[in-house]
């Protein structure tokens, strides 16, 4: 389960994923109608299909900032920085798929399979290969191009656009940061429990929760004092939400996940399970650790061997430690914040359920 | 020798150079040290190297443009747009050698070689290789998230922003569209001219000389006729500009073009003249200049081969003809366009030195 399915309607969750969804593919639906060369209506076609699926999490937050100060009139300018983050986001995946060359996205072939398959007659197939991944990365570039537009377009006044791109800039900055360091540390399991927790601070708490919340916040008006009461909201709920997600790759159901039990351990994913573990190994068992985690053919045997390890090394009961303090901490924030009644109702529930959940 | 070395400092073009270069390193260094996180600074350091060089080909025709059409008063927002520029053009260059996969670009290794070889401590060659990529597409993707911020942060007023931000979109557009029609040919030998013509207007034509000459002049408030007058003079000229370059790349001098005559064919490049001489071919010989074209080994004897078939099939006179006949255009344009006279002046000799070099 997602932020966005964890929502339960309050401020109008469907009503915002709707109005989010009918932004973009009316702006995207333009792009293919209006495209100079049919190989831009091509492009902007495949991202309009990229697009319709997707979480919508950073909207809803985008939204919810909105209406925690106090938002009030004409919704659309907000809804259309709320499209914005979520096609920023389309150009973050589709060049993160890049890097990872991974196959599947969203249930469906990535961008760069698709720009191969579309494109593989009278290539090689390393030419073939090479071209997918050439060409989305000018896709990605494309999404971070019509992104800014929406922004463009959205209909800001210049106070509030004063208040927005500052923002906008540090999200865009941090992202690209948390994506570098996780890229330093891909393939070489760390027991560097801090440089994990920076990795999820960056892409994940900052990136998906805090920017957004502040981004609809900052379009309202808010004041500083609101703005700094997200950040202490945020991080360590987007922190949580990470922990929770590290721990459901280990421990989760499959059934209610959705997803392997074994994906992340295969991967050799730093995650702050593993540099807990790592640290309070001894050298054989940090050797034994190493040897399973980021083996490709790990198996069921392999993996009960992890879990083993996870929990003689306290390294679980740690994590649901962190997680716990992590939520009193985003709930403790909320004490005295200047968010509207409405608004601490909705903040408290996702805190809850984004923390608790088990899928 | 390039547009930048060809303006006669009329209009400033040693000051302008200093200014924005000015911006782009004051812009970096703050960035390096205001850095959250060492990684970015390492970053922001290597961006800011990269920079230092660079024709400033954008940023001189912003200025001229700005000027054109009486551009008075504090320069400062223009310098900051044309650093935008070259910023932007930062990205693409980056992300273009990525695709390309090249080794050397402004006689230093490309970004994604740097970022490789700093990091290849512990790592095996291939990951090193995938390394670089990634983290060269992260810089790249920084570095438009700056120039961005360079354009947020130059100061226009509402007015100027609404003239300026369609045509960042357009630009932005069309030089994806350009390097995506541009992959979309590689590999494959064209006889369909007006296609190569395509990729240059978009590429070159629109990305480097029309769009910057509008961008400065819309900061001006320059008249829808005046935006309509640029693109009149710049798309022949743009279009003339990779014409010349087409054939010096063939026929040029290597002591004065600085690179080999034997580049572009051995790397199989579509241009005017490759698809003029394939479409004036017999069978054979196009059999002949397809295995001769895009061989990597190719020799000076090969070579020659090459060019008397681009003069017998009057491929080469025709190219030269299209300069002249774009040249004119680009002249005529300038003939009631309303702009500065000190600005035609300045335009003419642009035009005449863009198409009559010989480096």
């Amino acid at each position: 389960m997602s932020i966005s399915t964890l929502i339960d309607d309050p401020l109008g969750a469907s009503t915002v994923r709707l109005s989010v969804e009918t932004v973009l593919d009316d702006f995207l639906t333009a792009k293919v109608r209006h495209a100079n060369r049919p190989e831009l209506g091509y492009l902007s076609g495949l991202l309009r299909d990229f697009l319709s699926k997707g979480k919508r999490i950073r909207p809803l937050l985008c939204i919810t900032g909105w209406q925690a100060v106090g938002g009030m009139g004409n919704p659309e300018p907000a809804f259309r920085v709320a499209a914005c983050l979520e096609m920023f986001h389309a150009f973050a995946l589709i060049h993160d798929d890049v890097m990872d060359d991974s196959d599947t996205r969203r249930g469906r072939p990535t961008i760069h399979r698709a720009l191969a398959s579309d494109h593989a007659a009278g290539r090689r197939p390393d030419q073939t290969e090479r071209f997918g991944a050439s060409a989305a990365v000018l896709l990605g570039d494309l999404a971070f191009v019509w992104s800014d537009e929406l922004l463009h377009t959205a209909g800001l006044a210049p106070t509030q656009l004063r208040a927005v791109l500052p923002l906008i800039t540090e999200m865009r900055t941090e992202v690209m940061l948390g994506q570098y360091l996780d890229l330093l540390a891909t393939g070489d399991l760390t027991d560097d429990v801090e440089s994990t927790l920076t990795v999820n601070r960056y892409k994940t708490a900052k990136y998906t929760i805090e920017r957004p919340l502040q981004l609809g916040a900052a379009i309202a008006g808010a004041s500083p004092e609101a703005i700094a009461a997200f950040t202490e909201y945020a991080i360590p709920l987007g922190e949580a939400f990470q922990l929770r997600d590290d721990l459901l790759g280990v421990y989760g159901d499959p059934q209610a996940t959705g997803k392997s039990r074994l994906d992340d351990l295969r991967a050799g994913k730093n995650t702050t399970l593993t540099t807990l573990a790592l640290r309070a190994s001894d050298s054989a068992q940090a050797a034994r650790l190493r040897s399973l985690i980021g083996n490709p053919l790990l198996d069921e045997t392999g993996a009960a061997d992890i879990r083993a390890m996870f929990e003689a090394s306290a390294a679980r009961e740690t994590v649901e430690q962190m997680i716990d303090d992590r939520h009193r901490q985003a709930l403790q924030a909320l004490e005295g914040a200047p968010f509207t009644a409405d608004a601490i109702a909705t903040l408290t529930q996702i805190a809850r359920m984004a923390t608790a959940r088990t899928s």
